[in-house]
């Protein structure tokens, strides 16, 4: 089945695709339409179904999976995809290979580099926590996205963002004098508790514990019963706890405490630096130099400029 | 040993006393002294020390317990103390029946008031968390204060508040249909948090747990734990947990949740009034009628009138 | 003539209805049709203009009163109305009690309440204001809804709320030691001004005195007139002028002076507390346990969270 | 007696001062002395008492008018006032004309401009509005000062203040086009709700009338009451007294309703103008070319550049 | 070629105009049409074009400038047109006489009156700035519009509202004792980096300056690089730089430093003043007496209130 | 003359030292004292001034450098100074050398990173704007501190910081695909407007410039002029222009224009990063482990706490 990137002009097609934006229209014999956006992990296209009736109501909404027979045909210089039929899939015949997009680094790569990480801290509380988290939760730390927003996300996000956390850790920590262990540990679990708080497998939606505690607090809690299931007597739970507590940086943010030690500060500022990083790098993705990208909600909805290529 | 509230005119007087506020002058000959309020749970008197020498400032400083001896006198209607000597009493030695206030009700009546709500509740899951609680900080739950301030704080403030929140949720669940159980588990074990995030036993200050992480993401870690060590399946502990969480009704407060159960919206709303109306309280008793009171820092620092006798 | 809740399967319906939400969409044969929700006292229900017109626009509009000929049907397990005919109903010929819904405590009961709760006060000046403003305003005083919005809100939703105020006053001002004269005089009339604010007689909104003023500072000249009137000489009017003033707690939510005494605070603890659980029993009544409510407007647009039956 | 402008060196000076800013020191052989400010009318003068006894510290507070007798002398270039004896007056021994400053322009001029702009006005139930208060509260209307801080404040401020806004709109109308009457009006009543908010006769301070209700509200009161003694039918004193509820401009400070016609938005907009000009001009009255002034509290704490003489 | 102004019933149109709002709807018998808002100097008109095509997606959009033939016809006792055709004009055809709205004041007349400030000042160095931007942007400095909002606009609206601040400064200078040379230049000075941060020529947009630098910041750098160009050596150029960085008040609307001497203080709050009331009195001219206006964005969206004629 | 750093135990010393806080009181014998902090580039030490006089309030204030000779002594195991006389220094025999604080890393070794990391860039336009700002300012970007406070601050601060960012950005504009020539321009200018808003030599303040525009409008116009004068015409001056603007991430921390390219939110989040890290460290400095730091001003008044060595 060709992925989306793979499309031609004059294509039939079969094959699932997510739902992204949908809208309704009137075509101009007055009947009504769908003009929606598919998706797959190879990219996006924009799909009409002419004659929509009732029943495509159902069908139509954003998030669905739908196994859709249609053909390609080009429209204004962009490949449209004219679908002939859509049903829903229902959630165990999903094809979930199709959906999760890629990291830019290899999932295997980074899974490498994060248990490298692990390795490397010498605090033995550290290390013991850490094991016991990976034991406990490994196979969603390793495929989860790194926020709830199903656009552009990867599969392995949470991994991805860890992982880029603790290479930055490793070249700051020696400038500012910071503890290795605690800062690399803290990168490494702080978004852990998205595990529980949000919920898949393609489209994540935010848990019941999600939405009633965050994953800020579920982390924390994770992190004390971990300490005490190891009989750990040492600072450094307190100081884990108070790093993924601290670590949104404000109130305002989901941090009912504020950083309060050099580590905990470090952090909170590594993970703001990425997660703003990130965010711009896909607004700014298919801008042409010389123009403004769409508006970005996360980031004040400001508009980002491309500069020319000179 | 007489108690301040016993003191009368030209009294002899050896005693504790802890040291309230402390400000140093210059008297007309030219000497400095101390002027201070000394306090124990009977009340407070003005005591001055006059030629103050250098030993002194090393004594006189605010939160601590000195042994003094001095004699009583008269200035402007108002009893003051001279102090004839003044040294610093050991830790270990000071006499903590002398300092802790009673609260207006007695704490055996509280215990008794407490425990019963906890025989009301019906719900199984809450009888369990709430007995491992009680079971593991009864102490410090009988015995805390309500708030860090040394002013005017009763032992057993934590208990008083408490089951005065209970009180008030066994009026109001009827009127708007809330869960009972619920509801006055949430009052009974919303601020136990406190017990570990202050550190007694007279002056009560901020533990090293209770600056890093305060006592709502303490409480909830601690149900958290409970309800894994006691196996329960039910939706009760997340409901609780959320409870913690979200009391203090918004990020700016304390609480990264807001509340999202009708009980935790209830919850936050008892403890806001009841705060608020413990504090203006507080500020109106030696207020006399037709008079405004100081200014009352938590109450945006606004001074409360309080209306005349007619 | 049926009402709404009465509706079964194929019945003709001829009544009198109101219009809360409109929309207009496309049928399946490229015509336009009108989904809108009708409404009376006892409940609510979808029903389908099909083949609108361009007149239908003048009459489909939320808020109008409309005569219907029609009949139910049953889409999707729920019963809709087919619009057949529909004409707007002139002011003079709506039939208001269709429209006006009951109080969950009976009118007769609430106005028996209301003027106990006057009998019940002591302080001579305290009555004659209440008197004074009973005489000049109780009919709108006994009928007007709590708030502007039409959705959902009772006929009596004024009395209600006062009533109610009352009875958690009664209950509180032992606890806090409050002045029971002032403070239930002050649940009594807080909000009576809105008898100004807003104009009925269905859909309430508000008048140009509202706008220009509020029925906060509509209610504060209202007393001073009268204490003026009635040639009150105590502090009693100064004291309900500034629990008027004061009651929404803060100047961003309308108070231009925040609570100044004691009972002045209270008045706007309780009206704070049964706003919003009035608010959040509303977004609960039709949730099942273990889902979540709509966003909810005046609670910062939180859904919230109806705990499962266990 | 000489007033304080008119000293000069090595005089002996007898007579009444208000105590502005107070401060207390230790002297080169160790006893305490007071540094104080003494104010009249004519402007104020550093002064110290040396040798302060127990006794000055009831005498030698801010705000009290105290009668002096002492010698000037001259130190770092300015004179100072070296205090022999102080003791306090007695509030009806008061010289009253010593501490009032002249505004600007004389009082009697003002008292005729004012007059003269109420003349202007054509509306007839301006007119009786004005009238009424005017007859009410003149006196006071004519010697109040324009907010409650002494420092630097005329005698009349409120009238200066009421006639220059009135200036400023004689001249704005026309541009903007708005309603001269109602406009002018505005501004001759706008804050006459001061002469209740403040009390005197030489320290303002707030009455408990403006503490608990504030001049704004007060006001509102007043012509609400004044439109009923005179039987007013038209939309004038609604449109009064919403102009007088809005002249702060929003909620934060002070205005519980917005402006919401031309007239009052204008209203605000000329009053914050005057005030923000006439609160830099008092801060820059004795700042040499070239430097800032000190910080001026109401404009945010800014301090303010007087350029160079070029 | 008629304006809209000079339309009557059953005229037919040939011409052009601007596209301003733009929705579609679905007709009586199924068919999609657009309702559209066609604008020229002289006002606007509602206009629908029926039986739209998929071609006529790409030609209604707010903003283009269409070549239209039509008929008017009468509905609801308002004159519409019926489009029968529509084509998009290319850029270089628009003639654009027919779309810049004449200001209140002739645009000769505000010029005369411009440069007759500039020659009443008689400070050199303000002297050679103004004239020095004058002959640098005087194209643009007259034909420009104040805001980039095309609704209302005049074309000169900069001209006009520097004018007006001017105006206003010249009589308020003297009641607040400022250096007229220095407001007055501000005055005219203030938005002149507009003809930077915009770009024309009829439907103004944000230029890629005035997105990452802003009008302030553009004209700050010219009055520094004019300052070093002319070799000016005074005071002037700072103060003047001030001015302009500070005129918007405060850090919220842009400007970074807050206003700090007289002159830049009170050319802000005439900033602040004749920006309002332009909005106010543009949002009050069609509205009938007695009426409120639509929701003013740049006014908090509030509406604003028209008194009754009386 | 020994630097503070080199006291020991009853040494004589005589020298210049630059006096931080000020503090006085009253020794046991009824006489005033000072109690200050001396400091030179090597360290700080409490000194007392016994017997002050009047004479004496004129020298001890805070940022003067004085001339002392004393005697070290030992109190309560710190070194302390007592002062036999002390006499202000005129500013032109200040003895430059004793009183700047070397910067971790020396300033020759930071002036030849800076100059690699300018000879580094590719970009002509970049490199022709860092020579002219380097040919224009050398001395004072080398010499500068990085902010106007004197507590602890090297000298060199400034280019110290520079430094440090081009580290980080050399860093990470390959993590998130950024442009180095443009990033690493905006880490070596961003904050050279501060050699023209502070001026030293030794206790830098503000300007008037400084105060009046602050450094970043004076950094935005000198690259606007440089580009004038070099003629370049490419967008290089504008992104440097930008980023210098935006640099402090949002208007309430002085940046009008919020970052709208890649390279601009990097450089500010670097920034952010750098400032907040150097300020933890300063306030950990002397911090034992197990304890807390003082408050922080420029952290929210937070106090930071130094873990256990463990």
């Amino acid at each position: 089945m060709k992925m989306i990137s793979e499309f031609t002009d004059h294509d039939h097609i079969e094959g699932q695709f997510l739902l992204g934006s949908v809208s309704k229209g009137v075509n101009a014999n007055g009947g009504s339409y769908f003009s929606v956006e598919l998706r797959d992990a190879s990219g996006s296209i924009t799909a009409k179904k002419w004659d929509a009736t009732l029943l495509d109501e159902d069908i139509f909404i954003t998030g669905n999976v739908i196994s859709v027979i249609g053909e390609t045909n080009r429209y204004k210089d962009a490949l449209q995809l004219k679908i002939l039929s859509a049903t829903i899939v229902p959630l165990e015949e999903i094809d979930v290979n199709r959906f999760l997009k890629a990291p830019p680094i290899k999932k295997e790569e980074l899974i490498v580099k994060y248990n490298n990480y692990v390795t490397s801290i010498k605090n033995e509380d550290c290390q013991k926590i850490l094991k016991y988290m990976i034991n406990k939760y490994s196979d969603k730390l390793y495929s989860y996205p790194a926020a709830v927003s199903i656009h552009h996300e990867y599969s392995s996000g949470l991994l991805m963002h860890s992982v880029t956390m603790a290479d930055i850790a490793t070249f700051l920590y020696k400038i500012y004098d910071a503890d290795y262990d605690i800062l690399v540990t803290g990168c490494l679990l702080h978004d852990l508790g998205k595990v529980i708080e949000l919920e898949g497998p393609i489209v994540y939606k935010y848990s019941l514990e999600g939405k009633l505690l965050g994953h800020i607090s579920i982390m924390v809690s994770e992190i004390r019963k971990a300490a005490d299931e190891l009989k750990l007597s040492s600072e450094v739970p307190l100081l884990l706890e108070h790093m993924v507590l601290s670590h949104h940086g404000q109130p305002d943010f989901g941090s009912p405490i504020m950083p309060l030690t050099k580590e905990a500060l470090l952090l909170s500022l590594i993970d703001n630096l990425d997660s703003k990083m990130v965010v711009v790098n896909k607004a700014l993705t298919d801008v042409e130099p010389g123009n403004f990208s769409n508006k970005v909600f996360p980031l004040d909805n400001r508009t980002f400029y491309k500069p020319k290529d000179e």
